[in-house]
């Protein structure tokens, strides 16, 4: 192992010849792998075939609401999938809304209700103000940024931190301009950095002063209980929290069982104060009679209850922890001690988070896509797709089968070597 | 028969006196019946327990995009769906985007970004616009009519006459006003007045002049293949009309298999041009990653194609034509030629729309509550809930019992009788 920092002209060339050597190799294997997607693979969703024979034909179909699943109503979902997610977020089944297919869907509606008639507790619609702000902790979710960017906020960088978004700034900025009214949060094996909020962090967002009536605080659990280890990480309760410091209305929590059963046919769902849920089911009303119940239905006539969520996704860290093993052991061998690159390695989720070097992120990827291999696009991890640094790069390791996954991993390395030579070089575009 | 009109002042007491009685009568026995919503019965529920069988668990799940449906992806449904809508609504599949399990939130949703982005073609989001007003033809849909209030338009008024919305009143609004942006349609087997707009209506519609630039007819045609008889109502196509009058982007139709399948579990489609096709499809990309394409699958595994829709329908149709032709006969055996009421009799679809003199509406709906039987507000088919003539009644045959909907339908009459003569009388209040 060589820090590269500490090589000398001659040392960097010399080492730089080699590896073109070896990324020519790779290259003329026309690989067309893709590393960019947070999706699971097919090993995994067989995991949950079995669910397809329910509600089977002879199902009495009623749910415990007394309403046939069949049939128009329950704006708000029927009360056994209220019951599971309430048992999986730690909140009483009267603060959960069922929703359909998307947890994303229910976050841009809420945002979308916010602009048109303003959220609980709004003294204006958020279209009738001057501006619109919100924090968004970087690196972070491209979709999440993607929403409020369409509505026009100003998006405002907060740096990510080991155990979650730097409150100080935070703190600061919401105290003092009332334009600011949300933050973007996936508090558990972050989207991309894997990093769980320490409950310092999680209460000090309950409490924290806010200029804004109605600031939310976006909280997109998405991985609540995608554990890649028996040691899982943690997270403090958001919405107890926040009623404890007498800011109950401040949470949305959004889940979905779209990485438990099967993306785009799984159930999502918000979890928030009675107000919040009593205001949203009332102009959900308008948009619609209601959700899906019979796949509500499926899914808890499959999963039972929370004991069955965990047991199963036992079987999907079974399947994806030799994967993120195995990136981590390819980083490791091919980068550590080299002072060119940091990466994360989460307890669970679906990302790993890669820094290099100050600037050489876009020409990693670049590098690696002209070789055959997809990655996240650079940048793509923060607001607008632009990270301030160019360094951070989202590694998606669930998708590809793992011996691609060992072959794009050791390109990617490589990759981040020449790139980081070069820059040392004074070479780098 | 008697015309009640032509009876003088000691004839219609008499003949209330007996009414009176058989309205107590009815009364005493403590009647539970609910007439008020076009919900399907169980026995039609039953008609697809079925498809649940698919897809099952050996399925391939690769839909024709070559895309595993338990995957994320295709934001705008999966190709077989797309078929099945576009040889239903007669239009082409790339003239289609298949959601989720409502139409009514594809409505909803698209007034929602009318609002905030404007639709294709608009020069402005509406909702920078002093104020935007929509045209409503009633009785019509309550539902409708509560999108179009909740977004704060000004609905007007138009008659709907026995082949649709009186043209001469619609053509001469949407020529004058550039903030009627929009006109609420159910064209085929209309809620609640059972008429099928006529060639003629659907012409003038796709012709007419519009001051608005992104007029949008909103073309629920919900209930396109619910057909009661064997001579069905036939539709004029209108998009190829849109198309042919150089108005393509006029048209957005929408249709769902809530009433062929499952009411909340079926999928819902819009048919529309390409260029509006191409404009939700981006906006819904921000919103979620893609509908419920299980579903999708579970639907076209099931009902096939147009001709498996069509053989599906006659099995409903088996359990409506007798309720719907019990209620025509109480109507008919109980208030033909007595010149107090008048009322549809449609070929399809779930209502029938009744008429009673002018004033009588909100008191025979009380009367009937207060014996126990539960029907459609009066005023709930017209905007802001407000019949001006007071007289229009939504009959729902559909959820009851047949001999449910015997009592009910019988002590539906007496009201209608009682409350005229009291009408005649000059002694209602």
């Amino acid at each position: 192992m060589t820090d590269y920092t500490r090589l000398d002209e001659k040392e960097l060339r010399k080492e730089l010849d080699q590896l073109n050597e070896i990324y020519d190799q790779i290259k003329s294997q026309n690989l067309k792998l893709d590393m960019s997607r947070g999706k699971p693979c097919s090993e995994q969703l067989a995991l949950s075939v079995d669910m397809l024979k329910y509600p089977d034909p002879t199902d009495n179909f009623i749910t415990s609401d007394g309403v046939d699943a069949r049939n128009y109503g329950l704006v708000d979902g029927i009360a056994e999938a209220k019951e599971l997610f309430a048992e999986i977020l730690e909140v009483d089944s009267k603060n959960i809304i069922v929703g359909n297919n998307s947890s994303l869907s229910m976050m841009y509606d809420t945002i979308a209700r916010a602009m048109q008639f303003g959220l609980y507790g709004s003294k204006t619609p958020w279209s009738k103000l001057p501006k619109v702000k919100f924090l968004c902790p970087s690196p972070g979710y491209d979709r999440h940024f993607a929403i409020t960017e369409l509505f026009g906020f100003e998006m405002i960088v907060v740096d990510m931190l080991k155990d979650g978004p730097d409150m100080e700034k935070v703190e600061k900025l919401v105290a003092e301009d009332p334009f600011i009214k949300g933050i973007w949060c996936i508090p558990k094996y972050s989207n991309p950095t894997g990093i769980t909020f320490s409950d310092e962090v999680v209460d000090a967002l309950a409490k924290m002063k806010t200029a804004a009536e109605d600031f939310r605080i976006f909280w997109d659990n998405a991985y609540v209980v995608h554990h890649l280890t028996d040691t899982p990480d943690r997270l403090k309760n958001l919405l107890s929290a926040c009623y404890e410091a007498g800011n109950p209305d401040r949470a949305l929590i959004f889940t979905s069982t779209s990485k438990i059963t099967f993306p785009g046919a799984g159930i999502a769902c918000m979890a928030a104060s009675e107000n919040n849920i009593a205001h949203t089911k009332k102009l959900t009303g308008f948009r619609t009679i209601g959700p899906d119940k019979m796949n509500q239905l499926r899914h808890v006539r499959f999963l039972k209850n929370a004991k069955g969520v965990e047991e199963h996704m036992k079987k999907h860290a079974r399947i994806l922890k030799p994967k993120f093993d195995q990136v981590f052991n390819i980083l490791s061998a091919q980068l550590k001690d080299k002072n060119i690159a940091e990466w994360t390695e989460p307890k669970g989720g679906y990302f790993i988070s890669f820094n290099t070097m100050p600037g050489c992120a876009k020409a990693v990827v670049k590098m690696a896509a002209e070789a055959g291999v997809v990655f996240t696009p650079a940048g793509a991890t923060f607001p607008y797709g632009k990270d301030p640094l160019d360094r951070n790069i989202r590694i998606a390791p669930t998708l590809p089968p793992i011996n691609e996954l060992k072959t794009a991993m050791e390109l990617f390395c490589i990759c981040v070597r020449i790139v980081s030579i070069k820059k040392l070089l004074g070479e780098l575009n």
